[in-house]
């Protein structure tokens, strides 16, 4: 764990990005709302949300950060879910893990709600897309 | 949460894979062992173990399942590391979120130990290889 | 912790009802999906299930079961939100303490995404109504 | 999860009640101390002061805030054990549903407990009383 | 983590021994039940089962276990606390460690609602005493 | 819980040691790498500095402390493992809970590790050495 005690608080904001592609099967029975576990979209939302207050003890040398926001945003594709998680806390180190764990663990929900009708699905292209606050500065990955 | 009370407890075996694709700096600083964080190999093992462990209280429908084992083997190769994890209970459900979870969270602890090295990491390639036990029988992934 | 050692094995169930009393503003906020903190319902719902999973670690004495089954179904009536949860589980002791959870952290969670609309909201009536499976037998509460 | 990122850390606190119904067997069993699964009021209180470090966690849309403070009083009525909870911390967001859940967990627990003597407990008046602090300023429940 | 997939089910036991090495002030603040955090046995002896739950979320190889029972047992000596806790369960591996922790997160508790009057405590001797079930038989130590 | 409301914050520093007592057999294995469980120092390490962030969830009247750092030490002497655990927070009250934890947890997996190799294992010496920080000023413990 590395020592962030000289480290000044500053407001921290990451944007991470991840899909979980699958069949048309699964998108169309999500869109039907027929999914016999439920309602996929708001589930994955909601667990990812929940992942990401976790992250401190799930990743070993994370700090155990305060969160002040964490918003999943899922959007059905023709091919695919596409997953936006946004964190933001005010802290002495960034909230990566914490933007790419809510992506992490909502992809782990689609795939776990749906895998009783594909179980071929890919979670793929988890990675982070922006980052602000922190010495480092703001990054803005170029291949979005 | 689906009902599995009338279900027959039987052993049940997962396997799931996943990369982390990166520059050579990260891959070469693992394998010199000059990663100020630590053994990143070790590292994400243990936590793709551990966290194997918690799928139940991650993944919002899955049961809490009694894991026999969960063995996770992390290989370096030329552009990313590649992670596979095999999950194993006697249950009444399946153990597929057990082997995803851990190559996950694997996956997540290998970025977060590398991110001020290469912050451009992509994870992905998360899938299912095998599955053996329950009803459904055995499947093996075919474009492994 | 009561020694469960020598008891036997068999199928458990339990039922518990509670509810949350409250006005008609956040009632009809729900009805109409305009609740800014997202599907009332459905978040309860899932952190009713979630919950039921914490339930030996909440609750000292309880052991930590291994649940086959939560359902968690919440209605909307004139005057309140109604809460019925049931938990099923092979275990060699009941599951009334997880359905009577799941019904507490739902009613948690409806008071909790409403709590800017109405301060006055009351959570009550929390019981258990039906428990099935070991020695004791079945009980069917009679002032349901 | 609201983005409180723009609030103002502020010292918050609350109190909210709650109480469990049940029949004198149980109170006086209590009383005398001849319960088996040990001191009913002293586990009580200690679990819904750790259940409150937990209302993060289980409550999807809390915040996780750095508790000061967390004291749960158990009294012994007539008819009724009543259980009142008091949280603060120096957050941007109240601590109303920390205060709740100490109430719900020590509640949870006071019928576990007893649920061998009494099984028609009813758990209830689940309530906030008091609120200090934030832009909303003070809160004092008129029918406490 | 060790595979017990074929590791047949039977009745385990484990009992664990440790002590709090202190001063007077602190044992006799105990026995008049003047320690300000509150009643020292009760909350340890509570900590430490709770503490056995978490035995194979803090314990990276542990298999998590369905534990049957664990007690704890706390004396006060002339010059120490003693800390005896038993793990049963009937599951393919054994609850030394279980028992261990047990102890552990006990005497952790002891040294936490203490160290205001006394920070000299250590907290050691903490060793298996008895270990029954499993293919090693079993085992009671000889220098207990 | 200990109201620390009205505490500064201030910068906090706790170092705790303690040991694992055992037979050179598994030091041996230890030193050769040949333990089958894994590397037990890398491993022990982790699960001391995870057991930290545990802290206020297991220790039941400690809050729960945003570390800025967990460092754990452990060396291989010709009897023993010793295990130093350094922990930092900017907090209102002390870290020496976690440090203490960190040390637990790492001499619990040291044991778990070798348990198949030295039943005898005996752990021990846990206290603190080192406290920097808050009102009661620095402390350093003269028996070290």
């Amino acid at each position: 764990m590395v020592d962030v005690g000289g480290k000044e608080v500053n407001e921290r904001e990451a944007v991470a990005y991840g899909e979980v592609k699958c069949g048309r099967a699964y998108l169309d029975a999500v869109k039907e709302g027929s999914v016999k576990k439920g309602h996929v979209v708001e589930v994955a939302r909601l667990a990812g949300m929940m992942g990401a207050k976790e992250t401190g003890r799930l990743v070993p040398l994370c700090h155990v950060l305060p969160l002040d926001c964490v918003e999943v945003t899922i959007e059905i594709l023709d091919d695919r879910f596409s997953i936006t998680a946004k964190a933001k806390a005010c802290a002495k180190t960034g909230v990566e893990m914490e933007a790419m764990t809510a992506v992490m663990i909502a992809g782990l929900t689609i795939y776990d709600m749906g895998k009783a009708i594909d179980r071929e699905m890919v979670i793929g292209e988890v990675k982070l897309l922006e980052k602000r606050g922190g010495k480092s500065g703001e990054y803005l990955r170029e291949d979005k």
